[in-house]
Parts: structure tokens; sequence; C-alpha cells
């Protein structure tokens, strides 16, 4: 394509963003940066605060189709910043690295965003349909403040959006290597199980939660839970923690409680699980005179998006530019994209993750350039197949 | 016995006992009361003081057998004093009911012990044997300068004791009930399983410590150790502690710890469990890519006073004076017996129980007086039996 326009570069973007020590709730600026730059690509934008945190919706274009990057603006604490390399919030570029707290987790893929915009715009002119930007700034928190009700708010106001896609870093080692086209599931469960307090040599005298405690975990962890889904690893269960605090040797405790969590995948549904627990504890309860007390929180269903001429479109996208086939997978956290599947078809392709949330994260600058090469080619291969 | 003296009266020791606020370690005058009382009647008594504790051996007589009553005359703390009805060390008498920390456990027995020398020398004059008291300031607390050191300093010294009788409250509910003839072993066991920190998202990427922990606790809470076996409760394991203190529902956490007391009879040794144990721990080890790291301690082997000559003759006095039976039993804690069953054949009688270590400890002073009568009793048959 030798009339192509050069692409713009992100990088001074991607620093920018950075600057911003927007450390969750904190925008600290952020959302000012990436909005001014929407702005003089001709974005509407409007502010969605939610509590303390700030979230930003724009849009280019009236018409549907409407393209939608979707991604957050906050970053995790920096730690022990006397440990990094290079200042967590300075997006010094030394050995052509960007080095800073959210260069992978998600600046860079921000400004490879709004390059990618920059650059279909120059090529193209106005799409045939609209190119939207969902952020917020609370993705790295608590995350209740953020997509879940940004996207409430304008689905309320009419908006709809078509497809979706999430910046995450979903590369493990290089630009190319995964899309995500799904998530797992997440449940937190925590089992209390009060019983009677007493000394161990009178057993028959107390009721020891731990033998119950323990009986309901190895009910919970002997289950084979599937062998997998198509695109899905087998869902897990962990137990993460169990805590009773009973110092003295002689003494049967009184309190007994567990935490585990389970990743599952499109074989179950969070309800369905948390019957199943139900069940386990009453058939344990049956036995025993004290107390089973569960919690129990789905923070996401599993979902996988089934849409293959959206997916397609990306994976051949991310072969044009990197000459690498990504796998398709579901692995990994859990993202905002939990949220937005609830609306339109969403995937995720962004940076590679592996200093995500670490001391001295930093992503190569040729990676935030290429990114914004994939995103142009996502961008032009869509309006074509979709407008 | 129309010709029989009448008992001298224990509660006035008992009382002066009680008022010194012997809490392990102080001794706070208790020995010194003690001492006098034996010193009058012609025993010759020795201070063992070992750390900051003291201990006192008294012997009447140069002749074998010799009959030692043992016990402590420590007690444990009061608790909220201002909860008490009656001071802690008052030594109050209400309704009937000596009140005060020790009174059942076991200044009540050790004034008991006393009225029963003096009712004996009375009646019969010097025995044809001897009669000794092994007291300890240091059986409620760690019970390290006490008994144990009490018995090798007296050994050393050439003193043999043919039979003891520990004055502890051995009876539930009325005096006569239950007589100890033996008491079941104690095992302490700590369990600490290093694994792999982790995200509960890439299970794979971590070991968790839990599993093997819970692998390792069902195998051993799976054994049924025995049935019991004769005067004892079939042992039994106890899981008195898990910790891990793991915050975050989606770590992986690097460390779980737990503690359990395993109360054996004399089916089992401590070294035989100890092994069980390590090899248990060896057989979920195998499948682990971390650490399991045991710490077991035996505080008391098992053992059972197998000597109807002695044991008869105790449970013979008992019916005499209160009418009843008592079971011969081994049920329980651990007391002072576990050491002096290595020296000589050893068996445990006392008070009732029920308030001991509580608010309000107390005891009727008609219980006191019917334990001194059975002292005398066991004085006289013991010295008809085997002088
Ligand atoms: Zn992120
Ligand atoms: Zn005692």
């Amino acid at each position: 394509m030798p009339d192509t326009p050069a692409l713009p570069d992100p990088i001074p973007l991607a620093r920018r963003l950075i600057q911003a020590p927007s450390v969750t709730p904190a925008d600290a600026g952020a959302l000012d940066v990436l909005e001014e730059a929407l702005s003089a690509l001709g974005f509407s934008c409007t502010r969605y605060p939610f509590g303390e945190v700030d979230n930003l919706y724009a849009r280019l274009g009236d018409a549907a189709p409407v393209f939608c990057f979707a991604g957050h603006t906050d970053v995790v604490p920096p730690g022990a910043e006397t440990a990094w390399t290079h200042p967590p919030f300075g997006a010094e570029i030394d050995q052509d690295l960007l080095w800073g707290r959210g260069a992978a987790d998600m600046k860079g893929a921000i400004a490879s965003m709004v390059a990618a915009v920059e650059a279909y715009l120059a090529r193209h002119g106005q799409p045939r349909g609209s190119i939207a930007f969902l952020i917020t700034g609370d993705e790295e928190g608590p995350a209740v403040n953020g997509t879940k009700k940004l996207l409430e708010a304008i689905h309320a106001r009419g908006e709809r959006l078509d497809h979706c896609l999430v910046g995450e870093p979903t590369n493990p080692a290089s630009v190319g290597d995964t899309i995500k086209v799904g998530r797992r599931g997440s449940l937190n469960g925590v089992i209390t199980v009060t019983g009677r307090q007493g000394h161990v040599a009178y057993p028959e005298r107390a009721d020891n939660p731990i033998p119950p405690l323990l009986a309901l975990l190895g009910r919970l962890t002997a289950r084979t839970l599937d062998d997998g889904a198509p695109h899905f690893q087998p869902s897990n269960l962990e137990v993460t923690s169990i805590d009773v605090g009973n110092a003295p040797h002689n003494v049967i405790p009184e309190q007994a409680a567990a935490k585990f969590n389970i990743r599952f995948n499109i074989a179950h549904q969070g309800g369905d699980l948390k019957q199943w627990i139900e069940d386990e504890a009453a058939a344990v309860r049956a036995g025993f005179n004290g107390r089973i007390a569960l919690d129990l929180t789905v923070t996401g269903e599993a979902f996988l998006t089934d849409q293959p001429a959206f997916t397609d479109l990306l994976r051949t996208a991310v072969i044009e530019v990197t000459g690498k086939a990504p796998a398709l997978t579901t692995g990994g956290g859990t993202s905002d994209a939990r949220f937005i599947k609830d609306y339109c078809p969403v995937a995720e392709f962004g940076l590679v993750g592996a200093t995500m949330h670490q001391i001295d994260e930093r992503v190569p600058v040729g990676d935030i350039r290429q990114l914004a090469a994939i995103y142009t080619r996502i961008l032009e291969r869509y309006f074509v197949a979709f407008a």
C-alpha cells in the first residue's frame, strides 16, 4: 500500500497518560489528556462521574454500526517507588522501552487506539458508522463506579454499541499471541462453621467446627467441575484461606472459616454452582450440631463471544500486521468485558502483560506502534465488513 | 467403731492454704502453712526449689513400705476477681460451702490428707512403714520445675516410694464417683505446609499449600485409632486450629498451618504415633512441590495402674465411707501422675472438680471432711495390706 499515509505516533500520548498518576480512584488529569486528544479528532465527549470515580464516553459519528474501543485510565499503585529503575510516573524511554505504571495496563493501548482512529480518518475520512470510546477510571479498584454504571448510563440515553474491543494486555510474550474472546466466571465463597468450644480431653462435651469444615471442603474439592469447554480451560476451585485462630493446643475452638474461589467456564452458571455448594453444605450440616453459614458471591458469569464474523476479522488484522496467528483464548483474570458482554459482542486485545502490576512495568515502544497498526487494520476491516 | 477418736477437722487448714494466693509460680506462703502442719505431726520436711518454683517433700517414718500423698499447692489465676461471689483468696464459708481458688483443685484435698494422717496416728500410732507428701508448686504452670524434678531429686537421695495417691479432683459430681487409675497420653502436632503464592486465575503457576494440608488432615482424621482399651476411652485426634491468614479472594497463599492434639490410650505409644504421622506426611509430600514440616511433641505417654491389690484397696475404702462403688477410669486431662507412674503405682482420688479453674470455685465443707475420712481408711487398709 504505497500511498498509505504514515501512522501517527502513539508514544507522546502514551507518555502524557502515564505522567498522570491516576491510581484508582484518582483520575489525576488522565481523562483530560484523553478527552483533549479525542476532541481534536472530532469526538463528542461526555463525562460520567459516579462516586469518587470519573468516566468518559466519546463518540465520533451518528450512524450505526458503532465500533467501540473500551478500557481504563486508572492504574494499580506503584508499590515501593524507590524500587523502580525509572520513576513510575516519569514515562521515560530507555532502551526502546517505555517505563511506567500503566505502560502495559493499559495506557499504551489507549494511545494506540487514538492513533489508530487518527490514521483511519487520514486514510479514509469519516467511517460509514461510528467509533466510540468507553473509558473508566475504576477497573483496577472495586469496579463498582466504572464500566458497569457507564454502560447503564449511555444505554439509558439511547446509545447502542455493536461491537467492542477492550485494550487489556492479552499477550503473554509478544504482540499477536492471544485474543481473548471470553472470560471465565468467578465465584467467591466464605464458609463459616460455628460449633461449641471445649477441652480436647472431653471432645464429647464440645462440637469441633473443624471436621465439618474439612468435610465440606473435601466435598467441594473432590468434584471435577468439567474437563474444559471449547476455548476454555477446565473450571477450577481454589481454597484460598482457612482460619481458626485458636492458640492453645488443648482447646477445641468454637468457630472455623474458609474462603475459596471458583473460576468457571461456560459449562456452568454462577447460580447452579451456588446451589451445588448449598446442597453440599446441607449434607454436611445434617450430621452436625452447630451452624454452617455460606456467603457466596458471583462476581462475573462465564461468557464466550461466539461471533466468527467479528473474531475472525480481529484475527486477520493481527495476522496482517504481525504475521502471527493469534490464539483465541479465555484464560486469566476477569476484566470489564464481563460487563460489556451483556450489551454487545466483545473481545480483548492489547499489549504484552508480562510486567503489568509489577515494579518496573514497561513495554517496547515498537509494541505500542505495532498495536496502533493492528487497531487501524481492525477499523478498516470493520467498516468494510459491518457498515 | 465406737472407740474411734473423732476425725480432726481439715477445714481450718484448707482455709489457711486457700488464703495464700499461690498462683503459679508464686508460693505465697502456702508451703509454709503445709510444712508447719506436717512438722507438727512429726514429718521431716525438705524444700526443693527449682527455678522460681518451690516444692516440698515430707516423710514420716523410716521403714518401707512408703505410702505417698502427692499434689500441688499452686492454683490457676482467679480471673476477674470482681466476678467472684466471695473473694477468691478469702476462703469464706457460706451455705456450707468453702469458697476460693484451689478449694477443689486441690488445697481442700491436701488438708484432707493432713487430717487423715493425724487421725491415723491418733488411732494407730506410728505406721509400720512410712507416709510421705510429694507437693509441688508447678502443676498448673509448665510443670517443668515441679513433680518431675522433685521425683528425680528424691530418687537421687535414695528415696523409694511404694504407692502414690494424687489428690486431684477426680469426681464429676459427688465424692466417690471416680478413681483415676491411669491417664491417656497426649501428643501435640503442628503441620506447616509451604507452597508457592500466585493468582487464582493461574493455579498452574502456583502451588497452593491448602490441598496437601487438607489431604494430610484427611488421612490423620480418617483413621480410627482404636475402639478403646480396658479402662480407656477410644483414642481421639482433634484438629484444634487451621491458619492461613490470606485476606484477598484472588490470591493463592504461600503457607498454611494446622494444629492438632491426640489423646491416646495404652494401645499406642507416642513414638509410634509420631512415626505414623511422619509416614502420612511423606505420602502427601510425594505429590507436592512444596514443603511439609511437622512439629510433634508427646507431652505424656498413656499409662494404666494395673495393680488390683492397690486399686481394690482404694475402692474398698471409698465404698466404706460413701457407700458408693467408684468407677476406675482414665479420662480427662493430664496430671502429674504421668511423671509419678515411672516410679511407682499411682492412682488419683480427690474432691468434686465441677468448679475447678472457674470463677466461684467452691466445694462443700462436708466433702472435704468426707475425703479426710476416706484417706484415713486408705491409710488404715494400706498398712494392714502392705506392711
Ligand atoms: Zn487492565
Ligand atoms: Zn490440680
